[in-house]
C-alpha cells in the first residue's frame, strides 16, 4: 500500500493547525504524497476538488475555518473522496467539543484519529483532560475498555476509528487490531498525532478500509521506532525530524516483518 | 525547580505567533511541561480554567487573538494563574505599542520577557527598532542603563521583567540579577526569545519568584552554551533543533554548577 | 552581493503562509538578513515602512491577510522598497488566481519567483495543477516554452521572473539566465519555494537587477547541493533543516566558482 501511494501521489488537503503544520507537511511528502494547506472558504471547495482526500484537525480552531471546514468535508463528501478527522483537544473547551459534533453532523468521516481522552468525549462519556494531549487518569484505563470506547465510536459514526496511545486501537466496529509498534518518544513531541492523521490520510487513498488503516497505523509505529535507534544521545526536536525522515524509507514489506498488530 | 516542573507537568496554555509557535510547543514538552496553544475567543476562557500557567506572545498579532488574549489573561487573573507577556516587536508598529498598553493595563503580569528596544517602549522611551529585533544602537547602550530600564517596567506594572541581551536582566523591582549564560548563536534563530518566554511560564508554576525567574534563564542559557558544543560545522537551523533539545537533559544542579549568575 | 546582504542586515517584512514560516525566518537570518512577519492590516503599513523589502507569499490565503498585503505592496510601492511575491497555488482555486492578479494590479512587483504551473496560470495559458506543485504535465514542458512563458510574465509585469524547476529560468524580459544549480531533494520538503522568494526579496535589497536575481538562485541552489552532500542516509526533514544551515556559509565566491549560469 505504501508502494502505491509513491506510485499514485495523491493530493492531500489539509485544514489543519498552525502548531504541526510543517511536519504534517513533510510528513505527506516523505510518505509519497502531496500536502495542499488550504482554509480560506472561499477556496476549499476548489482545493478539495482537485485533491484525493481531506483531512480536518482542531488543533487550533477558530470561527472562520470551522466554516471552511464544514463547507470542504460536505464537498468530499459529494465527491466520494476520503475524510480524516483527528478531534484534537476535543473535551478540553466546549467550544472544541461542539465543533467536534458540528462537523460530525455534517460530514461522514472515513477514519477518525483520536487519543483516548479525546475518544471518551466523542461517546458522551467523561473524560479528563490535559489539554490536546489524554490525561494520566485516561491513559491508566485498561486496554479493553478503551477498545470498548473506539467500538462505540466507530459505530455511532460508521467510521473506522484509531486510538493511538501505548498501544494502538484501530476498528471499523466489526474488525479490531491492536497495534504495539511505535516508541515512547513519539508522545515526547508536538505533532505525531497530527502527521499520523495526515499519514492514514494518504492511506485511505489507496483503499479506504481497515486493513489500510492498520497497515498505516504500524508503518508509522515502525518509523518511530527507527528514529529512537538513530536519535543517540539527542532530544525531542532531533526525534521529530528523524521521525519525518524515516517516513519515506519505510516499505511494506517492513510492515510485513517488524509489523507488531494483534486482531482481536 | 527543574525536578519540579518534571514532576509537576504543568500545563502552559500559550497564545502566540504562528512563526516560532512548534518550537515553543516542543521546548515546554521538552523542559517536562505540557503546551497546548488555543486562541479563539469562544475556548480561552476554558482553556486557561485547565491550565497551569498562560504565556501571551504578540509575535503575529492580529485584531481577533488580541481580543481572545485579554479575555484568557483576566481569566488567567481572576485564578490567580501566572502570566507571562512577550511583547514581541513593541516599538515597530504603532499597533503593537497600543495592544501591549491594553494587555498591560488589563492584565496583571507574572512575568514580561522582551528585548531592550521593546523593554524602552514600555516605559515611553524613545528606541529605535530592528522589527522584532532589539536594534543595535540599542543593543549598544551600557548594562546600567539596560538595569534601570528592566527596574522601571518592574516597578511600573508591578511583575517580574527579564530583559534577554549579551547580558540577561533579571530583576523584580528590588533584587536584581545579571545573567551571563548563553550564546550568541541564541540571536541567529527565530523564536529563542519566544522559547525562553514559554519555558520561564513553566518555571513560573513552581514558584511565581525572583529567584525562580533567575535559575530559569540560567538554565535555559546553559541550554544555549550546550547546543553550541554540540553544533560541529552546522548552523543555525541545527542549533535550533538543538536548543531545544538541551531543555530535556538540563537540570537544577547544572545551574548551581554551571549557572553565571551575578546578583547586584 | 551576499557580502553586502550580511553587512547591511536587511530587514526583510514577509506576510506569508503558516506553513513554511518558520523556514523562512530562519533562511533570511542564515542568509544575513533579519525577517519581521506581521499581516495586520493595523500595522503592516507601518512595518513595511521601518522594512527594506517585502514579501507576499498567498501559500495560505485569507480575505484578512489579502488585504494586508494590498495595503502592505501599496505602502511598499509608495516608498520604492523592492516587492517580491510568490504566488503560491494561483490556478489551484479560482480564489487564489483572482488574488493574484487582484495583487498584480495593485502592486508593482521587483521580482516574481514561482513553478510553471503557477506562471502559466499568470498569462492565462491552460495548466493543470498539483495543489500548490506544479503538476507533471507542465514540468514535462521544453525548457524553450518555458522561457517563453518566463518573459511574457516579465513583459506583462515588467517585473524580473524566476521559475523554479530543474533548470531555474531568471528572465527581465531581455536577459535570460539559465541556473543548473540545486538539487532534486528541494523538490521533496515544503517550503524550498517559499524560502527562495524569501531569499531573493534579501538580495533585492542590494541592487534590484537581474544580475542580482541570478546570483541569488545560483547562490540557493548551490545550498541545496552541499545540504545534500551532508544528508547521508538521512531524509527530507534534516535535509530541510540542512539547506537553510547552509544558507549561512555559501559566498559570492562560490556563486563565481561553483554556478552553473547559462546565459542565453
Amino acid at each position: 500500500m505504501i508502494s502505491k501511494i509513491k506510485e499514485k501521489n495523491p493530493l492531500i488537503h489539509n485544514i489543519t493547525n498552525y502548531v504541526t503544520v510543517n511536519g504534517v507537511a513533510n510528513a505527506l511528502i516523505s510518505l509519497g504524497a502531496s500536502p495542499v494547506m488550504a482554509d480560506s472558504e472561499f477556496e476549499v471547495s476548489d482545493i478539495v476538488s482537485i485533491s484525493n482526500a481531506l483531512v480536518i484537525n482542531i488543533g487550533t480552531l477558530n470561527e472562520r475555518v470551522l466554516k471552511s471546514m464544514i463547507k470542504a468535508g460536505i464537498r468530499a463528501n459529494e465527491l466520494g473522496l476520503p475524510v480524516v478527522l483527528d478531534p484534537v483537544g476535543a473535551g478540553a473547551s466546549l467550544y472544541r467539543t461542539q465543533a467536534v459534533f458540528e462537523l460530525l453532523k455534517s460530514i461522514k468521516f472515513s477514519l477518525i484519529r483520536l487519543n483516548i481522552s479525546e475518544a471518551k468525549t466523542l461517546i458522551n462519556q467523561t473524560s479528563t483532560t490535559n489539554g490536546v494531549d489524554a490525561s494520566q487518569s485516561d491513559l491508566n484505563a485498561d486496554l479493553s475498555s478503551a477498545i470498548s470506547v473506539a467500538k462505540n465510536i466507530s459505530e455511532k459514526f460508521n467510521t473506522i476509528t484509531v486510538i493511538s496511545g501505548k498501544s494502538d486501537i484501530i476498528t471499523n466496529g466489526k474488525n479490531i487490531a491492536i497495534c504495539d509498534n511505535g516508541h515512547e518518544m513519539m508522545s515526547k513531541i508536538t505533532g505525531s498525532g497530527c502527521m499520523l492523521s495526515a499519514v492514514l490520510g494518504a492511506f485511505m487513498c489507496v483503499g479506504d478500509t481497515f486493513e489500510t488503516a492498520v497497515h498505516g497505523v504500524s508503518a508509522y509505529g515502525i518509523c518511530g521506532e527507527r528514529a529512537f535507534d538513530k536519535l543517540g544521545d539527542n532530544g525531542n526536536a532531533t526525534y521529530a525530524t528523524l521521525l519525518i525522515d524515516e517516513l519515506a524509507f519505510v516499505s511494506d514489506d517492513d510492515v510485513v516483518k517488524f509489523g507488531k498488530i494483534r486482531h482481536i
